[in-house]
């Protein structure tokens, strides 16, 4: 029943499939031990823009496909989508593990800080006023004009409330209850919760009006163990960010006019997105006793005299997520690692009768079982509506670490295709060892994401001695590694002719002695500077 | 050393205590096995106002003493402390897992929704007006005349935001989008999130401006799919009560005039408490059409037809912290389901010198270990601070299901005290089965304390044919089984004359014929009545 020029249709559409095809396996040095099933991959047109095209946009594009989140109609508020849902409940549960077994306990506090909270600590105020959501009201009422509901100017709150940008405020209103002698010492309190800073320019994940986060409080009863509880959560930060997320960060702390508003020292990690540009994925504060001193937070130590109470605060965001799709992802999607994966494994029929879908389904739906068991995440992908092509191109965009591939023939033979999607290469394996060969790909893919990034970030971290090479480098992107000379001054100056911020002082910093290579005046140390998100 | 006045203030002491304890023994039918180590026991005076004595200062008391929550600087909201917000994580999780494996995926919305979208749903925005908190601006800035800061009057958002109530509104906005045919039904999303009801009267967990809760949004094809989730749900939040929380409550559905705002039908569970009086612990609505007309989410169909999606919302909240507290606790504080028990099993040890202290640390650590390796959650309670007594009266206070007690002589004789907190015994046993022991005791415990409180509802659930005997019975607390005549107008009478709500019509109403109780018009069920928090 088919015609000639159908015929002869079909076959130049098989040469050109098949061109495709070679020309692929070049590419991705594909090591095939079989004929795969190559006729069913139909590879649909990209609908990411590149990331050589324009970056900005591939994230924002990557974002909304992959279905991780999207613009609420609330300025500057994301609605997160169940698929990046997913994987901030991942990161969630293995920080609150890792809070859990370094003596932490999770409490919650209110959303709303009454507005002469703020007032309390001078740096604080000063740092949050512009950017606050202030409730001023607690009741609407029918329009009297008859146009809808309008505020009830009755209802005024006699003090304006915030919404909380950061409960250090509110929090040590509250420990001031709490601690009276120095057994009722350390607090060691975290919050999972939503906070809200008005900023002018949002961006999903990266910049939000509304966020979810933790923020650790504790509250110590010497400097020193406050300050050695900052920098025991910047470690855990820091193991988190390189096991889970695969993301290497660099350990600092930051210059005083990076501080957070309130603090003594602010430890950091510093991480590298694919565009050379930096970005901050985690903050630990060391406080002092500025906050013990706004609240009145007093204790009577073990001499019995009475002192003010030392304190950290430390906090991680869903901008994480921001620096995950941006540390690993490509212009085919996104690149999970197998870690924070909500899907970890999925599987993908091949079929082209009822016999065949009996068949290749009876096989899958064994194999998720032997996979599920093992402990891990799998998905069938038993769609009937949707070409195996489609569902490819979709779990990749989606960033599933492994694809596993059955059709008729790998049933009777005994194999499965596996496709890796960091490396994205495919391979043909056996079927009876699939539980390890997929085990053990886990780890590798772990490592090898971690690896590929690690080496992306030490590319670009460039040290350089003159300002010349400074401004060069920097419009290159990446991390530039040069003398300062531990002024605000400079620091502004070469924030304002290079739009780089000094982004950290190495934990580790060593003194040496050189100069300062925007003031050239004398300096002791190198410190780190990059455009940054 | 000890002179003659001392020597028989010792004796009389000890006679005195000996009559206590013989006096303990008779009430609590305690299975003695041998001779305890009561002299270390020294019962402190109860801090808890009692329930006889004032029942709502005894919840009041016991929420605040037991650690669970107090109240903040912010009027009506609180501040769930580390032990209470344990409790809640647990909660959280059981539910977490249900959802889950029912369907269900985790998503999250933003905290603001547009003044205007209140209006779009008339009911709904009827419901809610009267308890919005409402952000007016955006900026704070220093106050002119140099007192502190004030809210930026050029700040102002041109459109008001309310901070959320509830999330209807701005899910329904949102799937919108996500919808476009019958392929992309069901959505079964769920949030965890905090939400804000400005209530003038408020009470910890019971009512606070506010809470913490779970709400599931779901939009379906079909009315039928509808209303069996919306059912299915009901289900859940049944299981989830009675086999995690050991409440046993009565599903029903709510009268018109109790309807949640915007739904055509209210699902709900209610427990009775204590008091006699009835709390609803989770609702389940089927909201028909109504939020997808408002927000124009429609589909086409099977058969091409654009339609309007048919839609649900579930939720339960921190106000099952309150449930939990007043259906299981005592004049000696909490008293925990060991499913949701932070801490199901404490050990005490008992020593009068550092010997018996080592000897006895060393049991209770072994112990400890044994324990954990079976899956218990286990506190050892090694302060040296505190005496026997004082840890005791603290753990029964915050309802640790089970106390392991160590001292010397247990050692030698491989025994342990064992203590129940659900029925105030203590009996000594093996140390060799302890492990088998507690993991009985566990759903033993688990089991008693269902059924005690199943007890007490159903002897406090009464059938009556009279308007005397209606309002005899409401005055002594309890749910009143009674003839209504199906008007919202009877219904209102009765709340006016007795405080008296209609709680539910029972899921499984079956038609009688009768009179109601009040109008003594012809009725067609009997529906269920009770004063209610």
């Amino acid at each position: 029943m088919i015609n000639a020029a159908t015929r002869s249709g079909i076959i130049l559409n098989a040469f050109i499939l098949l061109c495709f095809l070679l020309f692929n396996f070049s590419i991705f040095a594909v090591s095939i031990k079989k004929e795969l099933s190559y006729k069913y991959y139909t590879k649909m047109a990209k609908e990411l823009t590149t990331r050589a095209e324009n970056y900005s946009q591939w994230y924002n594009d990557l974002v909304v496909k992959a279905d991780l989140a999207e613009q609420s109609a609330v300025r500057g508020c994301m609605v997160i989508k169940p698929y990046g849902y997913a994987i901030w409940e991942f990161m969630h549960d293995a920080l609150d593990k890792m809070f859990k077994d370094t003596g932490h306990v999770n409490a919650y506090f209110p959303l709303f800080i009454p507005k002469s909270f703020f007032s309390r600590e001078a740096d604080h105020v000063e740092g949050f006023a512009k950017e606050c959501a202030v409730v001023t009201h607690h009741r609407l009422m029918n329009d009297p004009n008859g146009n809808g509901v309008v505020v009830d100017p009755s209802a005024r709150l006699e003090e304006e409330l915030i919404v909380r940008p950061t409960s250090e405020t509110i929090i040590w209103d509250t420990y001031r209850n709490w601690v009276k002698s120095y057994r009722d010492l350390p607090i060691l309190c975290n919050q999972w919760a939503n906070v809200v800073r008005w900023e002018m320019r949002t961006r999903l994940f990266l910049r939000t009006a509304e966020f979810l986060w933790q923020e650790g409080h504790t509250a110590h009863a010497t400097m020193e163990e406050a300050e050695i509880e900052a920098k025991k959560m910047l470690g855990v930060y820091t193991e988190f960010a390189e096991k889970y997320l695969a993301i290497p960060v660099y350990q600092g702390v930051k210059s005083a006019n990076e501080r957070f508003a309130g603090a003594l020292n602010t430890y950091c990690i510093e991480a590298m997105m694919q565009d050379g540009k930096a970005l901050q994925a985690g903050t630990s504060h060391f406080l002092g006793q500025n906050f013990a001193k706004a609240f009145d937070v007093k204790f009577l130590n073990k001499e019995n005299k009475l002192e003010y109470v030392w304190a950290t605060s430390w906090g991680v965001s869903t901008r994480l997520m921001g620096a995950l799709i941006m540390s690993h992802s490509d212009d085919d999607g996104l690149v999970l690692p197998p870690k924070i994966a909500p899907i970890q494994v999925v599987i993908v029929p091949i079929y082209k009768n009822d016999e065949e879908k009996a068949l290749t389904f009876a096989r899958c739906e064994e194999m998720k079982q032997k996979l599920v068991a093992a402990g891990l995440r799998v998905k069938f992908d038993d769609r009937d509506t949707q070409k195996p092509g489609f569902k490819f191109h979709e779990w990749e965009l989606k960033g599933v670490p492994v694809r596993l591939v059955v059709g008729p023939r790998d049933v009777k033979e005994g194999t499965v295709e596996l496709a890796r999607r960091d490396t994205m290469t495919k391979e043909s394996a056996s079927y009876e060892s699939i539980v390890e060969k997929v085990l053990a790909l886990m780890e590798e893919i772990q490592v090898n994401m971690f690896n590929k990034a690690l080496r992306y970030r030490n590319e670009n971290t460039v040290d350089v001695n003159t300002w010349d090479e400074f401004k060069a480098q920097i419009e290159k992107g990446g991390f530039v590694h040069a003398f300062w000379d531990g002024t605000t001054e400079t620091e502004l100056k070469i924030k304002e002719e290079t739009k780089a911020t000094l982004r950290f002082i190495p934990l580790d910093v060593k003194e040496e002695e050189g100069f300062d290579v925007y003031s050239g005046k004398p300096a002791k140390m190198r410190v780190y500077f990059a455009k940054a998100y």
